[in-house]
């Protein structure tokens, strides 16, 4: 099989990057390892940046968002009972869109298959033969699909297989260097068919550690907890986890929530990671294959949006300008934008999470940060910047 | 002998409010541990934000600063050859005024000389009598002078006799809770009679730690740099100083670097503190003696300013205006800008200086930090804002 871009992995950077080249008439071949369905069961973020609703514009998948997606104005601090809000609107002059990641993907399948391009489901044993960028050679994907071994001859390979895909790994240990950073906790989040405790997100801050209050839509709730990252969530029953989550958020709110049962219930650990660079041959790497960061702020799926913008952008001088050194810049550009976003998530992770090792001097930075968010502008409108999205 | 506030320490602090106590018709005495002589040879800040500058025109000790003060409208942030520099004026629409504070207390003794008012000096045992706040009893003060025990029956006692001082230990151990953190390396510094290298200050991030290029007028140059706790400064030749610093700022500084031999030289360590609460009975802490900071950010003498500003607000509303329930309102006051102030300070130190523990994930995200600031105006905002002096 030939084509021009080989992308390997089907959740939302990869497909998103295959429609933008469909629309800009570059061809491009889609591999997952998983089934549709499969894709389609992932429980993820929510929160999208204005970039990324930009780039869905763009690559014309927007319609059922813009029908179905909550824009927020803003979002709820709290740090025990001090809130603070931040007003997206007046500080960054954008909303944010709740919009779950299962739907964004549901609607990039679905303009996929409109289109025609291929895409391989189930594909296993990925290997990758690069090639240097400035020579002639084209570099392969080797695999097997439907018990057979197949070979796709492509200009450039995206890696968007997230963090465990073989992309990364298939640049020499000696030619990438990683930078990772765990944390002592993992979050508990439950799904659960009742009314979202606020109109908005709140991220709390409390002496018993962090809650999130999120949502999907009117009548599903998306609620976290702080939690040791040795529990089972089994362990939670649903009244355990409405009776902690009751006693970190500011009592008002409390007293408001509606509870039922959880439809999922799972703990994910927090991670910061970076590899650089993010391109090596004709290999370039976007998102979780690049790089992770926590949770807190929503920045995982955002960022992998704009590293898929600035592959596109490289992909599109390439082939539409004939100026193929746009792609050996891509790494820069696309690193510069994620150390920023790690730097934002964490922040907001050191800001709002009760850490085993915080003394009582940390304790008091972490209230007093809050306060001084509560009453200066410039901070407000910086939190505010960094969470509709830094420009791209 | 009898006074309505005593104050222990005759330094800025202690002379700032014994000289607004003076404007506004309140009795003070001064008791100072040493020579006048020995006050005015230590070598301190020399930065002063716009609320500091208030204060003493409100003292009436502001017309030396305002020919021999030097406003500057920014300074300069730099990691290795990264430069951002932070627009005073534009974002916070002060400058800031560099004047020594040995300048600032030399003008006060001499206006507290002027208004013959009581400064004792060589003042030695220091002994508190305390009394409730809401009582009828007033506070003591023993103390020996010119060889005899002395005593001052006072309504209020300002404890503004720095860290070591006697005020904060009159509060009993388990009526005060401390906060502290320490910080593994200190600051060489050097004086020099030397054109500064710059019109601003330089606060610099080099892979080989922490420079500040600072200055005292034309020709008189602060400068440090970040060097082992364990040090004896007088290992440090003049010529391995220079060496050193020019290292760690940027180049285009550095070649213009004027070297001269250093008139003074001393490694000070750099340390985080808080004593809560700021009042005990008739005793109110101001400045050093209730909290310390490190001196990225220039905000220890500022921060004893502002609580002067509580203080005597506080003093001038129970005299002036019969309202006494003030003073009761003058911890919480002064330790929620104490606290903001010490967010900053730690914020400065943990962005400009190298730990010997921070690993290489935190290093990018030291840089990432800086990037941010260079290209998000709130960020150079929120820098600003805090650099020239929040509202008191």
């Amino acid at each position: 099989m030939r084509t021009q871009v080989c992308i390997i992995g089907g959740g939302p950077s990869g497909l998103l990057l295959a429609q933008l080249c469909h629309v800009a008439g570059i061809d491009a071949v889609v591999l997952e390892r998983r089934s549709r369905e499969h894709v389609l069961t992932r429980i993820r973020a929510g929160v999208l940046e204005t970039g990324f609703l930009k780039l869905l514009e763009q690559a014309q998948v927007k319609t059922r968002m813009d029908t179905m997606g909550y824009p927020h104005d803003g979002t709820m601090i709290s740090f025990e009972n001090l809130e603070v809000r931040i007003d997206f609107k007046k500080h960054a002059n954008t909303p944010v869109m709740v919009y779950g990641q299962t739907e964004v993907t549901r609607d990039l399948y679905d303009a996929r298959e409109a289109t025609g391009g291929v895409t391989l489901h189930n594909v296993d044993d990925v290997e990758i033969i690069n090639a240097p960028l400035d020579g002639d050679a084209l570099a392969k994907v080797r695999f097997t699909h439907d018990g057979q071994t197949k070979e796709i001859t492509c200009d450039y390979i995206a890696g968007c297989d997230g963090f465990h895909g073989p992309s990364r790994q298939a640049i020499p240990a000696d030619k990438r260097r990683e930078f990772e950073k765990l944390y002592p906790f993992g979050w508990l989040g439950i799904l659960s068919e009742t009314p979202p405790v606020h109109h908005e997100l709140i991220y709390a801050n409390s002496e018993r550690g962090f809650a999130l209050a999120s949502m999907r839509n009117e009548n599903l709730s998306r609620y976290y907890i702080q939690a040791p990252l040795a529990d089972d969530p089994e362990d939670w029953t649903d009244a355990m986890f409405w009776s902690e989550f009751k006693k970190r958020i500011p009592e008002r709110f409390a007293d408001q929530l509606i509870t039922g049962p959880s439809i999922e219930k799972s703990i994910a650990p927090l991670r910061s990671f970076v590899c650089e660079p993010m391109q090596y041959g004709r290999l370039f790497l976007a998102g979780d294959s690049a790089h992770i960061v926590p949770p807190t702020g929503a920045k995982g799926l955002n960022t992998a949006a704009s590293d898929v913008h600035y592959l596109f952008e490289a992909l599109q001088a390439c082939y539409l300008d004939k100026d193929p050194a746009a792609l050996g810049l891509y790494s820069e550009k696309a690193l510069s934008r994620v150390w920023k976003t790690q730097r934002f998530s964490w922040w907001m992770t050191k800001l709002l999470h009760r850490f085993p090792d915080t003394d009582d001097y940390e304790l008091r930075i972490q209230r007093a940060e809050i306060e001084h968010l509560a009453s200066i502008e410039s901070a407000q409108a910086m939190l505010a910047i960094n969470y509709v999205g830094l420009p791209y």
